[in-house]
């Protein structure tokens, strides 16, 4: 809807980046708020970058060997409350509903927080023989958790997300399968959404409600602050055992399965939209965005008619052109009441790639011009006018190098801002400052993490792969150091 | 899952196509019912198709110009109560959720039955000039309703659908955008899903509760019912009325626009399940197949190595065919398991289009059996087992055959099962026994739908194009007839 385009105003990232984003949301109509609290609408250009996400991501996890499918939004009451750890943490976020069809329900039914309930009461009815597993399921969906502070796609009580959950024979097996969906996930924020994420286990009090070990991706926002972006669960044999999923083996005992569970929402979209803009608003990963190449005609009256045909033959000519396994993006905007520098600040607000710039003096001389969104260089491309002949390989070149210039970006933007604290005064500062993230020694303490959230408000995100030395400290208690944990705060 | 096998039973269609329906749904682990009435689960198999359907009808409302969005699930209950007629119609239905994050909410929320409200409030926030026009979206969402008879994909509590919404400058503008839905719906029923259906205006009484006109298409069932399979509403300006939907007109007054809304849900896929299956199992349409082309090895102990490698090296060539757009999806059974008797049925039941066998004397005559699902005919194909080289174009024209000739048997089973019927005994004959619809000339009354459906159970579907003769009599009250009318019985 263009006309709201006219009051377009973004506050510049570099002031503030947490109002930049909120402005580029609205004004670039990527989402909005809904009558309802918290609950936002997605606008097609919003939905359609959710949907090139999705793409990704569903071919990674089908790739994988999983089969998509679809359990219901409703989880009665009692079949909640049946495993412990997981019903404590999520009951306070949950949605009820009680009256239906005009009356009062015998039992009121939640809606899905999450779907491990509903999943294994059906397994525990199908499952028969080891022959059956695994079981590799996976769905689309959408969720509700009822939180207080909420923020588009970041953090929402309505929204989008796929679920994996499987069952396995073994505990080896099952365990594999969580780190294997952990690292399509960081396959996936870097090779999709050009995002450098820290992947490792989380600690007891950051896991999952029911789960044995959660293994997760944590993105660095412009504020130093960390977004979990998506996590994977080993579970054991907590929820085959609250809800009796068990299969005959082939000594021919009866034996419980062994179940993971792995989510990315969302969430990983605004992850992506705040680590890669800039103060002129969006910068969107090729790969994902809805349109590649904006072409946009620089004429006057009169010159009008054949500029406008050039650009529609140079379109059609470059819809031709592969990209990522599909025909290139390319819109035209022939938009007759908006001056060109309008249209080049309307598609930088957008984030779209690349922009050619066709004039009368352009065709003239064989020629057009090609300006990249990250970097604003401008090139000169070769057009014969005639035959929409030209360097087509280069286009796509450039957005790959465009998709590769950000990914390295934000690889350099995180381990830059990964900052290794020698005493809890500089952690303090790293946090307080907004610096990043502090790679801190830690005694592996629930009471550690808790006083070091209420005092700084910064929590273990995951834990480094590599442990402390010999005889290091925790760097709160003093006591023998556990892990390397890496803290920060978060969204 | 296997072993579920092993206990299959299907009623045969001929005895009770109702319980044949029921049966083939589970045994063919396409779906199966949830801890929650009227909520069913998609299993693997049976998402698959789905997944199908929607990928075809979704590339039809993107080609005619639509914009995939998402709107929230909660619609607050101030907002539900604006339009009166949509909320007298959808109130009784509704789900309500009252409690959230552990507190009464001051205002329940429904869980959208449909979304035009929604829609309608954003719109009105968003929509400033004509410019802004026409607004072409859709979504696919699950929706509650609350019913009280439930049955796989025919009728359930929570289903899967698109909804599409539109809105205009013009009434003639809504008037074609409904028009050409409906026309979209009824190529999708015929073209993609093989099944014949009439389409056509609603009565009053039959009609969208908030619509002006409602158009539909219905397909006929084997019991001679008839399943209203998709939905084409004209809204006029009732919803712009109540929501407030207005714009700002090139001459500068302030308009209200005209909408329109249309939707098919998973019900269209039970019709298509129910239409064209027999005594085996499911007949799928290959456009809508999952699996193209089983491959079953037939083999001893003693040759089942190489009969294997034979039917792999087949499979990687047949998945080099283009059907349809894309690779041909193909399956090797080589479970030791089972025998081979036991394969053909597993996949007769799941309706895969063509088997191919493979045995040891095949593959010295170089050749192998390909078996049509519909016809069952058997035709042997040249294959050369060194190299693979086989003529492919054949098993791609015997899917193109077989998805035609699907087509071609419903057209002609609904065209014989309409009975232009001449007095109101006639058309009861027709209804009591199941013989499918009857077309009857009606004085378009309400008095008169009303009075027939409770003494014969039917109602109209669709209004026949073509009005009655002059001087013809309505078969029920001997008044005039205004209309032509398909009478029937109806899921």
């Amino acid at each position: 809807m263009a006309k709201k385009d006219e009051k377009r105003f973004i506050t510049p990232k570099s002031e503030d980046a947490s109002q930049w984003y909120t402005d580029v949301i609205l004004q670039a109509e990527l989402a909005d708020y809904s009558p309802v609290r918290g609950c936002q609408v997605y606008r097609p250009y919003g939905f359609a970058i959710w949907e090139k996400i999705k793409a990704h991501l569903n071919g990674r996890i089908i790739a994988t060997g999983h089969e998509n499918c679809y359990y219901p939004l409703f989880i009665p009451k009692s079949l909640l409350d049946k495993e412990a750890e997981h019903v404590e943490g999520f009951a306070p976020e949950v949605a009820w509903v009680t009256h239906g069809g005009g009356k009062q329900l015998d039992e009121p039914l939640a809606i899905r927080p999450t779907s491990e309930v509903v999943i294994g009461v059906m397994w525990a009815k199908w499952l028969q023989s080891y022959r059956d597993l695994p079981i590799l399921h996976n769905q689309w969906a959408n969720v509700v958790r009822w939180e207080k502070a909420t923020r588009p796609f970041l953090r929402t009580l309505e929204f989008l997300w796929q679920e994996g959950h499987t069952a396995h024979r073994t505990e080896a097996e099952a365990r594999a399968e969580t780190a294997k969906m952990l690292e399509q996930y960081r396959r996936h924020a870097g090779e999709d959404l050009a995002l450098f994420v820290i992947d490792g286990i989380k600690s007891e009090s950051e896991k999952f409600a029911g789960a044995v070990e959660t293994y997760g991706i944590e993105a660095m926002m412009p504020d130093g602050k960390a977004l979990q972006s998506g996590t994977s669960h080993f579970l054991g044999q907590n929820f085959a055992k609250a809800y009796d999923i068990k299969y005959l083996e082939e000594d021919n005992t009866e034996q419980y399965v062994w179940t993971t569970s792995w989510g990315v929402s969302h969430r990983i979209m605004g992850g992506m939209l705040m680590a890669h803009g800039d103060d002129k608003g969006l910068i969107l990963p090729p790969k994902v965005a809805p349109v590649h190449v904006v072409i946009v005609p620089i004429a006057r009256d009169d010159d009008r008619p054949l500029v406008l045909e050039k650009c529609q033959g140079l379109a059609r000519r470059l819809r031709e052109v592969v990209y990522d396994g599909a025909a290139l993006s390319v819109k035209v905007d022939d938009r007759e009441e908006f001056r060109p520098g309008y249209k080049f600040a309307h598609w930088e607000l957008r984030g779209v790639p690349l922009r050619i710039e066709v004039g009368p003096r352009d065709i003239e001389g064989s020629t057009c011009i090609i300006v990249d969104r990250l970097s604003g260089a401008k090139h000169e491309l070769q057009v014969d006018y005639a035959t929409y002949e030209l360097d087509a390989e280069s286009v796509s070149a450039k957005l790959e190098n465009l998709q590769a210039a950000l990914y390295a970006r934000s690889r350099e933007e995180v381990m830059g801002r990964i900052h290794e604290v020698e005493s809890y005064e500089e952690f303090k500062q790293v946090i307080a400052e907004g610096r990043g993230f502090a790679l801190a020694a830690w005694d592996g303490t629930a009471e550690t993490e808790q006083r070091v959230k209420e005092e700084t408000s910064a929590t273990t995100r995951v834990i480094a792969a590599e442990p402390p030395g010999h005889n290091v400290k925790c760097l709160f208690s003093g006591g023998p150091a556990r892990y390397r944990a890496y803290f920060a705060a978060s969204y």
